[in-house]
């Protein structure tokens, strides 16, 4: 068997792209870090790399080629860039006019225009699934707690808006309780709508005492799922439970779970489904 | 000419209802007010009436009657009660089990529910706008600020969203700024969405002094008109303004402006516009 590819993994913010260097170490693959300077993990530092700034393609390209990778993965959050106030390298500043005009048409224009970058320079695009494989979320019930059928028609109406809300370019997520939809998810991100449902009057949502409502996440229908698959971590699970939810999930396969056992160990100890729905 | 139909209205929370009263009482209709308990401005109190609760059906149907009403408009906001919570009166508690599972399915087909009741009981029901008449959103630009294309770009985007998370019964408004959905409403409302807007980073949105972006507002199409018609007002205008926003807008016709030469004049100091698309 011969060794993986050398990966280079473009690093954003939050847990997702440590996890994806932890798995890469944990298997023998090679692994350079490109950390997105102000979004990167400060443990990222410990792994080969670099730190560049999101319009530093020139660089970043260079760094890639010089370390062998042959694969690349874009893994992480990071905000829209302010194009005027970027600091384009000199290829980046020959991309950039293109970069500006389709990120006008919205999110998951820019992401296929920053993978076609890539792709055109020869590099196989790896999701984070890829190479996190068996951590998407399973069919069925993860934890030890199993949804009712109400829970159930909740988290499908949820799931229901999320996907048309991804068809929009919107956003993710959605939360549903008692078929009513108490929040779409757009720029402020899960985490803010979780906070901002916690924050409704407490007549719309459960409670610590009676937990009622739904977190559903999908991937938007148009996006790429090698960049920008949807995630639940232990912080969504806490965020969902003080926002009085009954549980959190995704169409199975569809979404990355962070950290499995620290995510099941929360749902059981907050008294949370995590659901797959399909499969 | 003989006088206009002796209304009865339902009177929820916000500016609406005093709009509406205000405006019997300059038009000479005679108005009796149910002032839903929790919800119903202060100022109301002025006017012939009774102060019920939401589920005192009954009662206000009884009210109404004797009043001599002959039409009913519902306007205002309330949240969804609690129906565990409620407190239905015999007549109310007989209406109860079907209003119940008609919330089940939503907003929308839960105030269809509602008027169906008084349609039964024989009343008219007139909307805030078929009172207010000429207080709908005209075509083009209300104030002195005309929206650029760039701006009306933005706006029709906001539209699209607010009018397809009505399809899904989410909501009646988006925020878009170059073309990136910054915010969708839904149970926290317009304030609370442009409160969020306002604390989302500063290279997304605009600022007073580089205004940019759009809030849409748009009736969800399945929804009746004659109950919840979508509202522009002065503190709209405000908390635009300090998310940065370019304008406001909506589809001609289809949203109330309450207080319209308030809503020109802050609309003029703060610099924003206010648009009616098509009509």
């Amino acid at each position: 068997m011969t060794a993986p590819a050398k990966l280079g993994l473009i690093a954003g913010g939050g847990a997702l792209p440590v996890s994806v260097a932890a798995r890469c170490e944990a298997e023998g693959r090679p692994v350079f870090v490109v950390r997105l300077a102000g979004f990167a993990d400060p443990h990222l530092a410990r792994y080969p790399g670099i730190d560049a700034g999101m319009a530093e393609i020139g660089r970043t390209l260079s760094a890639l080629k010089k370390a062998g990778c042959e694969a690349v993965c874009f893994a992480g959050t990071v905000n829209r860039p302010d194009f005027k106030t970027l600091k384009p390298d000199f290829k980046g500043a020959t991309l950039l006019p293109g970069i500006v005009a389709a990120a006008a048409k919205g999110d998951d224009a820019l992401l296929r225009k920053i993978l076609s970058i890539f792709e055109g320079e020869g590099y196989a695009v790896l999701g984070a699934d890829d190479i996190l494989g068996g951590e998407t979320l399973p069919a069925g019930a993860l934890g030890a707690v199993v949804p009712s059928e109400a829970h159930l028609a909740d988290l499908k109406k949820a799931l229901h808006v999320a996907e048309k809300s991804g068809e929009l370019d919107i956003g993710q997520g959605a939360v549903v309780c008692d078929g009513l939809v108490l929040a779409v998810e757009a720029q402020e991100g899960t985490d803010a709508m979780l906070m901002r449902v916690a924050g409704l009057p407490a007549d719309l949502r459960g409670s610590d005492a009676a937990r009622k409502g739904a977190l559903g996440k999908a991937p938007k229908p148009i996006q790429d799922l090698r960049v920008d698959m949807p995630v639940i971590g232990t912080r969504t699970i806490e965020l969902a439970a003080a926002a009085g939810l009954a549980g959190v999930g995704g169409v199975a396969g569809r979404v990355i779970v962070i950290d499995r056992p620290a995510v099941i160990a929360a749902a059981d100890r907050l008294g949370l489904y995590v659901w797959g729905e399909g499969g």
